[in-house]
């Protein structure tokens, strides 16, 4: 299967996207986007025994430092950041060092900070090794870190000179990750893309199968959905806005969860199912719609409600600490119909509040 | 006096610079340059208590938060930086929200920095307050902090949206304040504007009696040099570089004393008096054209040798670990000519190492 090109046009910061097999171990493609200089790579511990080898071997000598991270979303925090600060200054890295990033969501967005960071800039590389990350985090400069008042608090946007997908790494991923992924993937389908919802709901058998065929059509349309959209609107002052589809929800559920219980995609599931139902009582789609999203999802091995326990009112409180919040006012993104998503302040409180409080079992306060 | 505005030509990131008398009251010009949402004004001990209240007055209720940060180039650090973070999340700062740099460059580097990263970016102003900060910290986009293993190691490129240079505040700076200012402004006459440095000549008694009309004059054609060559090199790809002119031996020696000894403008006095000696010593410049700088340097109150007990192996050492290293080879700045600057690897490293053993008093190992 030869490696497939998509582009994110972005003027002078446009870079491209390789999807396909045996991608890391290629040492002409990888020298070819490391525009100068030595490499950083940084790693987490569970990525770096199955896959670092391969990429340290194919940049040879270009390679300064490995730096390995603990894993896990509760490590993409400040401390973390400046360890990599440290590393790379203690090697004397300079300016015209390139990052490597070899591993999921939170290997990207740290790494991409780091990069953003470093001596005012330098340019990073993103090797996603999980589907989430191919799909979704390491496409479009989101870069950042949690604060203990949420997610991603701090961050920049900083592009990545090049994405490169190898779908290999899917094959040992496991099953929780998979569907986590496969979270972001439906998103697109449902936020803008009604012919890959369809395609999504005959192939989920498939890509749980993790069927190669199936698995790089599935990160090559979410990809090219995704660098559509970001080409289109950066810095999210727009359209952007609508990759967020389930996202606030999740965040909170996150947040309250300590970022341990759940995986970002699972809460971002749940998130979906939660933005469609508000969507339905609001009158946009209707009950069958909303159960064909939870079938879609159950179907991904996702789940669709959060894990009890959690108060109302605090989950409405992190809703509201949310970044999209704009002048005072909630925004969310809710679905018109299945494959077309809205941002919207334009509804009723109590019809989220009530929303809420079903999903979490209680009443807020 | 009325307000002079320069522009500084970065597309879409363009913005004014305002130098006058009386603006740090002027509601109607402050809040014209607040895009939107509320206002998070970052100041220090000892500028927020001669100057905090008139630009409280002037936002109005478009302040949610202030925080003074302590005084001094030993806080610009990472502890500082996190706790603007954390007061912006405590009083629930959306990205919608504009940072305001009330102080001298110390304050505008980190708060620069805080609103490149808070959020993935917001908006921010600089308010300077310093001589330093007017005619050169507050314009260009350069924002950081340093590290214990240098100065300004993490940082990135943000633009502010507008800098209002009030010379007011000009008149309650320290003696050696305004002299670490003035050595800035030199600069710019000794790079690459010969016309501005003759007028320096004889101006400095004026400039040091703080003659209001002189130090306008001094920040509008500063100002003016550095808007031209930031307009032309935004990121330091090449010209911009000249502005490090005498900053790599400024750099070293400043965190040698560990940034507490000297101020910036000082250490960058006696590293342009370095340059200068290490350019005569590559028959570039004559012996009179050094002592010219020198008197120059000495006349604004400036230090043309670094202070005793550095050792010149750790001088050399911290040089070779600056930012402007490319390929593992020192560029510096040099003069080819009073009023004409050069970036250059080119020169026998002895002559470096001799300049600095002289210098030093010592000589390395």
């Amino acid at each position: 299967m030869p490696a497939e090109v998509l582009e994110v046009g972005l003027d002078d910061r446009s870079y491209p996207i390789y999807i396909g097999s045996g991608l890391l171990g290629d040492a002409a493609l990888l020298l070819r986007h490391v525009p100068r200089g030595r490499v950083a790579v940084i790693s987490n511990t569970t990525v770096a025994p199955l896959y670092l080898e391969r990429v340290r071997a194919a940049l040879g000598e270009r390679l300064a430092l490995v730096k390995i991270l603990p894993d896990g979303e509760q490590h993409k925090n400040l401390a973390t950041l400046a360890s990599i600060w440290d590393a790379l200054l203690e090697a004397r890295c300079d300016r015209h060092t390139t990052l490597v990033a070899l591993g999921g969501g939170v290997v990207g967005d740290i790494t991409g900070f780091a990069a953003a960071t470093y001596q005012r800039g330098v340019p990073f590389l993103q090797l996603p090794t999980t589907l989430l990350a191919q799909v979704d985090s390491s496409v479009g400069g989101k870069t950042g870190i949690n604060h203990a008042r949420g997610k991603n608090m701090i961050g920049a946007f900083h592009q990545p000179c090049c994405v490169i997908a190898d779908i290999d790494t899917l094959a040992t991923l496991p099953e929780r990750e998979l569907a986590a992924g496969l979270a972001e993937v439906i998103k697109y389908g449902l936020i803008g893309d009604r012919p890959f919802l369809d395609w999504l709901r005959g192939a989920s058998a498939a890509l749980r199968a993790r069927d190669p065929a199936a698995l790089a059509e599935a990160v090559r349309r979410s990809c090219a959905d995704k660098a559509r959209v970001v080409a289109a609107d950066e810095r999210e002052q727009g359209l952007r806005a609508l990759l967020n589809f389930g996202h606030t929800f999740g965040h909170a559920i996150e947040t309250a969860t300590g970022y341990s219980r759940l995986l970002h995609g699972e809460a971002v599931a749940i998130g979906m199912a939660m933005a469609s139902e508000m969507s339905a009582r609001l009158g946009w789609i209707t009950r069958e719609d909303v159960a064909a999203v939870c079938e879609l999802l159950l179907a991904a091995g996702l789940p669709v409600v959060p894990p009890s326990g959690l108060d109302p009112q605090e989950f409405l409180d992190l809703m509201a600490a949310d970044k999209k919040v704009a002048a005072g006012r909630l925004r969310l993104v809710l679905l018109r119909a299945l494959g077309e998503a809205v941002v919207t302040a334009d509804f009723p409180p109590a019809v989220l509040a009530a929303v809420v409080a079903d999903f979490t079992g209680g009443s807020p306060r």
